[in-house]
């Protein structure tokens, strides 16, 4: 799946624009506000009321505007319906925006992915802003806002970075941003959904290397050697505490997350949660009964983990480490004065999760065998039913979710599914709704982006097909996508490239003929975490490639209103051995389902690309046929052998030389025969 | 010529890392300190005297340690004899390097290059330190300065980035870092050298496209389009201010600058230099003489900058725009308070200068033709000189200078010239000295690396050769370096693109089989200007290419001890047409010098590579062969065309194919005749 969203939003944003169309596929029922009386749609949400309590609760704090982001207090790419707040107060239900309230004006800024949405959802008290910038929310804060007034936000919402590039812009034209850890949307949101009520589970042994002990001590051990000297380390971000218990839940959608913050120091452990959730067993697994000794864990109520970190600051002598990307700057304001606290991009345990231990790898690879055979299965299933005419774009997303469910292990979709014919394929980040659902036919391409949660791994692939005759063009776009994708995979480089460094080579075939893709080139991908698993990928922010980690790797193209193309897989990072050195790294290919022999012009490849696909293919019959032969799936199997023959070079100079031996041969013979 | 100097040297030496060789070129004759008495070679120097001298400065100011950097209020990257502080006060004469004193302790910080020069040239008053980072002089600080101390630095010398670097590790162990203004060494260095005596020359107008008062203009809407409304550039790197107004200086080996200053605003400039040294003709140029309206220049003293700056800025209303990667930390610090402050990274004037006009472009490339005709005619001249065993490196280098300076327009080589043999070639910057120099011999590689000055333009080419036998690594070495120069200048990409995001297809053949360089793949080049002229290159704080830029592409390969391959050229960005998409931007090489026939395994080479490497000797063979015409070079024509010659693949299928198309021509032929 590309990565929009969450924390690279702004930039992925920014290399999105200009390719990323507008929502055109929605039916034109957006609200008018300029006609008498004004239209609205009837799925436009009335928020009158709501903003009328809202600016109450802003006069009680004396703040002229309020700032509501679309994350919640871990800054999680996915968040919890309790969380929508910019939802409710807006209507708008998109899963990127910032909304800004004054006493007078509320606005909306998304992007244009959202455009249409907002204007079908909201009512006409939003204004919609579509220059999504911090810049744009504070150029248009500074014009609302008389000098020396206070803008509020809830500092568990904002990242250091978010609240760091608003104070560059406002303070020096004298408005100030000022803190309220309460928040004012959840004052006025009377049916806020509650906490989901299941409890957390612990993974079972076989899919664990590391008890969450060991961990505990690993992570200790790099507390204790790191040169400044920190005392505790704070964790935010949900997947470290859940990494670091061995621990699963179910509080957001798509990702087995709960809401957690860790504290851990050197002789404590204090885990904040929703105490409740927490059974007798699991008590007894995290020693949290009779707590005593640095390997038994404290269970502290979520709630409280401002002031217990501000009883630990208070202490002489204490400095807390945190990882500035995914800490919200609610606990980062109050590990003060500076000396207390001591920053790095990364938390140790984000960037020590990034490289899979040899048990991770493994259950992570047999993941993806299972994967395969559910892709494989709606990928035979669509080449029959497509020409029937019945099925879509939505029936079709059902059908690869029910193939994955039956696999071992599942648990569920690690995404909403992108399933995209024709046009809607060059959407970014488009799913099917009963609205836009598109039949297939023979006459588009179809692009399926999909991922499961296992209890071993995290999946994640896409393939582009065409059941009928593909124009050149799209032969074109397809090979050349296919061929960065092969470049990145099979390139050597030395262990400590990062990947920012070398994804060109995803698009450079495209950039060849004057194409490109709007989005990234790839993300880290988890056991059973999220399916976007940073700081691994080819961003600029992410960390260099090391032995042992996963990412997916999708270049892709789009033509505006026509189709769109994507192909990705997911690799892992492991030695290559060359002829002079040493500690070379190269990718290995984990997502094993073939590409549509249809949409591949070989002559465009050159031998060494023809030649992994080749070995690609081998890998895909020998760990792929094996599978299918243990569940019995033999329909499956043919078609997989089938669409994995091995490619001949065609019009190459190769076959050109061949048939001149034949000439020659039949030359000889001629000879032979006459003389 | 590599860029590791200046600026980018921390970013640099992290990648030579583990890859550079001590120079171990040297003889043994370094000082023995642990010795009784103490050993020290002749070529140490005394600093005894005045390290009693600076300690008593440091005492009337209070301090308890004092760093001394080796570069410039300007932050250039070659220094003025005056401005070698650093190495009065060491003895030591390299490149790269810190030094710190305390009233008891002195100490040097430089990386491995120099450790052995270090160790020859300082006596026993200086220890050495071989960890250059900012954090290793800090961590010393620390354990030498008492808590509470102050640690005083010339804010001249300090970049705002250092400043803030030694800030960030010593603040928080509360010892203070403090700005003394007036430079301590200076203080104590009775014999100094003086200013240059030689006047300011301005370019003329066969050279120019834009006068000064255009480019002011220029850089004045720059300044009022700005959102951020600063109301005054200025401009503190010595090319800043020699390209506004099209003057060139003498003062700082190799780079034809002058020690200037320049504020900017919308009605006044003022130019801070050595007025004496402006003459009346160049008073009238700058319309100094009766400086009315705001397109005269005031001319101030250069000792004056700060008091000026601290006049303007004390006014009310005004915000001054600087780029802070040349600013001193002395002109930052009194910009305050914050909000009469405005930066980025480069000023609006680098960024300007790195696109060249249409002017430049020209003269740029011209200046490479003739550039190219001194590089062919020491090519040829070592052919024949060497196997007679008399020339060395030192005499190599003197013999293409003096080729250089037989050129129109030339002034003088734009850097030392690296002429390496053998080993020597192995080390990162190294140049010939009387000591090291190797006698030439036709069973060691040599690479030359050179360039030039000329009123129109500055050149910089690097070329290896082999005069006998190469082995089949040196082959397969240059080879693959030689891929990387071409992958890199035949690639096409969007516009806008960075350089660091493809500067890995300079690496990749080499990644292949395990081989690697420890340096930057290439740096900006100007018109008359530095050889290093950033923010143009592939470093990750390089812009973004556009049309009109120039950058050198330089892959190597070191082998340490035994030999070295760097392949070196200058392109221009320009345009490509694709066949899809517009704003696609490619190199054209105009380094004009063929590469060594010998050195070259084309059964390596893509077919795309090498027709890439004919159409480039096709131009050469355009290009150079009308200059040697011209200027009646025959012996250099005949040599050039010989070297030029289009390559055939070898070992190919073509090949193969060719002789089998042969095989049928004779078979058709013999049948017949027979039949």
């Amino acid at each position: 799946m590309t990565s929009c969203g969450g924390l690279l939003l702004a930039l992925c944003l920014a290399a999105l624009t200009g390719t990323t169309a507008v929502a055109a596929a929605y039916e034109r029922t957006e609200r008018n506000c300029s006609a008498s009386p004004p239209y609205l749609p009837s799925t436009a949400v009335n928020t009158t009321l709501r903003l009328q309590e809202l600016r109450v609760q802003m006069l009680l704090q004396n703040i002229s505007a309020y700032i509501i982001p679309g994350t919640d207090s871990h800054l999680s790419e996915y968040i919890a319906p309790r969380d929508a707040r910019m939802a409710f107060m807006t209507g708008f239900t998109g899963s990127a925006g910032t909304a800004v309230v004054t006493q007078t004006k509320a606005t909306l800024w998304t992007d244009s992915r959202y455009w249409v949405q907002a204007e079908r959802q909201m009512d006409c008290n939003w204004d919609l802003e579509i220059d999504v910038s911090v810049r744009s929310v504070a150029e248009w804060l500074i014009s609302e806002v008389p000098p020396g007034g206070y803008i509020g936000f809830d500092p568990f919402l904002f990242s250091l970075k978010t609240q760091g590039d608003y104070s560059v812009f406002l303070e020096s034209t004298n408005r100030s941003l000022m803190s309220v850890p309460v928040n004012l949307v959840d004052q006025v949101w009377t049916d806020r959904p509650p906490i989901p009520p299941g409890n957390l589970t612990r993974l079972p042994d076989r899919v664990i290397n590391r008890s969450w002990e060991m961990k505990v001590e690993h992570i200790r051990n790099q507390i204790r050697e790191n040169p400044y000297e920190p005392t505790a380390l704070l964790l935010s971000a949900l997947d470290e505490t859940a990494w670091l218990f061995n621990l699963r839940g179910n509080d957001i959608p798509y990702n087995p997350f709960f809401y957690s913050y860790t504290l851990l120091t050197m002789d404590e452990i204090w885990l904040f949660l929703h105490t409740e959730r927490v059974t007798e067993e699991l008590k007894v697994y995290l020693n949290a009964a009779s707590c005593s000794g640095p390997l038994c864990v404290q269970l502290k109520s979520y709630d409280s983990v401002r002031e217990h970190l501000q009883t630990y600051v208070d202490q002489p002598g204490v400095k807390v480490w945190i990882g500035t990307e995914y800490t919200n700057y609610a606990l980062y304001e109050i590990i003060t004065p500076e000396e207390k606290l001591m920053t790095s991009t990364y938390s140790p345990v984000l960037t020590t999760k990034a490289v899979k231990d040899e048990t991770e790898q493994r259950i992570l690879r047999d993941a993806h065998v299972r994967d395969a055979v559910a892709v494989v299965q709606l990928l035979m299933w669509l080449e029959k039913a497509v020409p029937e005419g019945k099925e879509t774009e939505l029936t079709a997303a059902a059908y690869v979710n029910k193939c994955r469910s039956k696999q071992k292990d599942s648990r569920g979709p690690s995404f909403e599914t992108i399933s995209a014919s024709g046009p809607n394929a060059a959407l970014a980040h488009y799913s099917p709704s009963e609205e836009t659902s598109r039949r297939l036919t023979v006459d588009e391409m179809y692009l399926v982006d999909s991922g499961g949660q296992y209890l071993d791994g995290t999946t994640d692939i896409t393939r582009t097909v065409h059941w009928g005759t593909p124009t050149a063009m799209q032969k074109e776009a397809f090979t050349r996508v296919l061929m960065g994708n092969i470049e990145i995979s099979r390139t050597i480089f030395p262990s400590g490239t990062r990947g920012v460094n070398m994804e060109m080579l995803g698009r450079r075939a495209l950039w060849e003929v004057g194409l490109n893709y709007g989005h990234g080139t790839g993300h880290g991908v988890g056991n059973f975490f999220g399916v976007h698993e940073w700081p691994v990928g080819f961003q600029s922010n992410n960390i260099p490639f090391r032995i042992g980690m996963f990412t997916s790797i999708e270049p892709g193209y789009y033509k505006e209103n026509d189709f769109g193309i994507r192909i990705e897989d997911v690799v892992v990072i492991k030695p290559a051995k060359t002829k002079y050195g040493h500690n070379y790294l190269t990718f290995e290919t984990v997502s094993l389902v073939p590409y549509d022999r249809k949409l591949i012009d070989t002559s465009l490849l050159s031998s060494e690309q023809l030649q992994w696909l080749n070995n690609y293919y081998e890998t895909i019959r020998k760990l792929l046929g094996a599978e299918l032969d243990n569940q019995g799936l033999h329909e499956e199997k043919k078609w997989m052998l089938k669409h994995t023959e091995a490619f001949m070079k065609s019009g190459s100079s190769e076959s050109v030389c061949s048939s001149s031996l034949t000439l020659i041969a039949l030359a000889v013979t001629l000879l032979h025969n006459i003389i």
